[in-house]
């Protein structure tokens, strides 16, 4: 059994070795994949988003544990929810809603049964004390309703909406790489329709005429425009930080507009 | 078999990757687990503490290597350390003092035998050469007396002590997580006793009236202290960094002052 | 079987975790083992030097993936390479290719089959589509020649040559890793012959005379020049940083000057 980890703990201090610790001493045959300890500082939205994006590459049935949770030994509930045959385990932040934004789920468990959790329950550390043994006893065959009594909901997380302008689209950065890429809001499927068109892409100072189909189709240092791994449009500079050279931070505008002379210049 | 790593390699160069391509080749079926790659540079002390207060979430049987390692290829001696059934394995210069500290170990061997190093070894990368597949040999089952001859101590290291004033307790910062918490050397058991108690924490301009039973007990951005997963009395900012809101550093000096007032406001 | 991952992918974003959800669907029993993600931004040369140094620490039958990538989804092949028995997957931009510096491959595969990828084929994240889908395949027991057709050669990257001069060797700084050790491209064998004389290494302003057998020969913060455990001529400072100490960088001069003084002083 799979069990994925994303949490905001960093790779410093010893917490996800921890985790795995325990993991390992209820469930040795478990496989542990970490998908991020990276998440911003209790960066709740961004923890969210990294785990929509990434759960459709793990097979069915796999525990997905997310823990970025500032608000860790207060009111919100300790949450496991079952969706199509998989698990998420993590607190009642929104951390887990992006991954279910378009699902019904099975099953909302509140793991409020103390039998799996470790004792004494720390304050400040569910991820050792409550949600990497229940992960562990999930990938034993445990099944879900024996951790706890079943709930109606959970909290949601929204990403910001795309609009509909005159001209075109207009969205934000949601999030930003590693290599300085923008991820923006604007879907591939917001351009259905129009792919004869070219767009440019304006943020700040930076207008982007056309989508490209890679990187390297503009030379090295320009900025590109194009549909990224995650079906989403992207800003990127070619070989280069487009956060960098952009100055651009996460919730920066991004417009798109259908370039009426574009179209005209293709047909 | 489970083999842990503590390290201060950090994570860019593949020094931990070609150990467990060691222990890989020698021992297929162990599995390693990361505890911190992140342990300040040849920093001991911290090596140390990150392990003390993680082997007791590993099963009985496991291998903890550390390799904190400032005086590799030179004098101090490369150790296997057995206690309670688990194994300890680096370097004699007191990185693997403080998991054993309330402990007399089973057996402690100077890993002498060559049978179970690389050859050559080189004399800047024992983790790989001694560490890693001592560890590996130790998972198939190979005995400890087998890697060396027996001695009769190790170096160990002490964790700062606790004062006892007239008003109340002395300690200091013994380690700062990731998110700027300040875990202090001041024990839960250092207050036993006094639970019906109010203290006061303070730490240069800030103080603190009482212990807090979670982080999200104050509003955001204020100063919180509370007994950590550690069981370590520990100073917080609700979604915020102690370490930069009071520029604190490792060393900096806590007290402790049980308030008269408080305990009569109790009463 | 072993699956390492080479990239430059950081630890911030889920895309390592993502490949490693991908090889866990296709090949459950593969074991993936993360080599450095650390890679600096699309430095192909420095991915290509790590891997260099680290295959031989890894069984026979290895598959190793590499994704330094600054062209993916451009015109660069993506390719598998077999050799000696072990396997080598990525981009053909000679990221492979200083670990197979001295070997003639079995084979070479342009990864043109489509059966093997995921669909579709992004053009920005070719190691989730490609090479980590190819990798588990492999792991599997899939033949080279399944993944498509059979190509004659891949790109070469070289290290810097190493100079002889009249007083001895001149080198540069190859890489420089997480404690600022430099390593130069100056090899053990660079030196046979003369294990007899002293030599003196220069960069800068910095001269080290003879070559030490550990870091710890030298008194704390002291330049120290040895043979590293890559067998490289490597400049240290102990228990500092030479990186910073010497302000030095990665292509910064190194001589080695066979110091006649020395010889005299030994016989």
């Amino acid at each position: 059994m799979l069990i994925t980890l994303t949490t905001d703990f960093g790779s410093s201090d010893p917490f996800v070795g921890i985790m795995k610790g325990i993991i390992a001493g209820i469930a040795p045959e478990a496989r542990v994949i970490d998908l991020s300890h990276g998440v911003p500082l209790q960066n709740v939205m961004i923890g969210a988003l990294l785990l929509r994006h990434s759960v459709s590459y793990f097979p069915r049935g796999t525990i997905h544990v997310a823990v970025v949770d500032p608000g860790v030994g207060g009111a919100r509930r300790p949450l496991l929810i079952e969706s199509d045959g998989s698990y998420f385990v993590g607190p009642d932040n929104g951390v887990l809603s992006l991954a279910l934004a378009d699902k019904q789920p099975t099953r909302i468990v509140h793991l409020s049964n103390p039998s799996y959790h470790l004792r004494p329950v720390s304050a400040t550390f569910h991820g050792r004390d409550i949600f990497a043994p229940v992960a562990a006893y999930l990938a034993l065959g445990v099944a879900a309703p024996a951790f706890g009594e079943g709930v109606a909901d959970f909290a949601r997380l929204h990403i910001p909406k795309v609009g509909r302008t005159a001209r075109g689209l207009s969205g934000e950065i949601l999030y930003i790489d590693h290599f300085g890429n923008l991820f923006t809001n604007i879907c591939e499927h917001d351009l259905t329709g129009r792919s004869g068109d070219q767009p440019v892409v304006s943020m700040g100072d930076v207008a982007i005429r056309g989508l490209a189909s890679n990187y390297a189709a503009v030379i090295e240092g320009e900025f590109v425009a194009l549909i990224n791994s995650w079906g989403l449009l992207e800003i990127a500079a070619y070989k280069d930080s487009a956060e960098r050279r952009a100055a651009a931070k996460i919730g920066d505008k991004v417009e798109l507009i259908w370039d009426e002379q574009g179209k005209r210049g293709q047909s």
